[in-house]
């Protein structure tokens, strides 16, 4: 498990290079890695293309289906509302994220991955502690100040 | 107003013939429709391709901006946890959807609208009533069972 948050966090450090938030994902299935993604929201002026957001429509490209059975993600940064809307639209398994959002103060998330709106399916939020994907962040945005 | 609506009943037309569940989305800038699009998940096999997603690409490609600002989205169906999260990171002013959805009984999107998570900006959610919003859902939805 360790080795696909070094990965996402891999992923974070491209979206680095580019001036972009450094958030990096990637989408497991049988223990190997099916796709990969990290934030180009700048790069490509897309609101949508969070890391999440484009493992997981490379993910579907890949296997052929919407549905994403069996399907971990693994993420450098608690999702945002859209990216966790989007996870368990997917029907991925179990999201595992690195770093927490301060931000969330109201469990928004927790109640999006456990809403029963959608559908017959629930997907696991764990939190995976990981220093680097925080330290990552925050160097970020020192930066920007 | 209702003229928008009636489009974005015009673009769940287009997904219904697809045999789509049938919903469609406008966004509106200067009181000009900018974008449209109709929910394609089936069709290209992207669990993250509804109607809103579709729209608000599209718009941030025409504005190229993922900044959609002084824009309005226009939803024949209350958005999904994951649009609702696209729409306000895309900084969308006010979202108005035509047709509850019975399903979301914890008002998990009116939070998410409301999330101070989500930056210095909240997007106005307003139910614009249109009984053939509900009705082309209610349809497709009979025709399943």
């Amino acid at each position: 498990m360790t080795n696909f948050m070094d990965y996402a966090l891999k992923c974070a450090k491209k979206a680095q290079a580019l001036g972009e938030v450094p958030i990096g994902a990637v989408v497991v299935k049988d223990d190997k890695i099916i796709s990969t993604g990290y934030n180009v929201r700048e790069k490509s002026q897309d609101a949508t293309m969070h890391a999440e957001i484009v493992a997981i429509k490379r993910a579907c490209k890949k296997l052929k289906s919407w549905r994403l059975d069996n399907c971990d993600i693994y993420v450098t940064l608690k999702p945002c509302p859209m990216c966790a809307g989007a996870i368990v639209n997917a029907r991925i398994n179990t999201c595992y994220y690195g770093a927490k959002n301060l931000n969330d103060k109201e469990d928004t998330i927790e109640k999006i991955f456990s809403n029963p709106m959608l559908l017959n399916h629930s997907t696991k939020l764990v939190y995976h502690h990981n220093q680097q994907c925080q330290q990552i962040l925050s160097q970020f945005f020192k930066s920007k100040r």
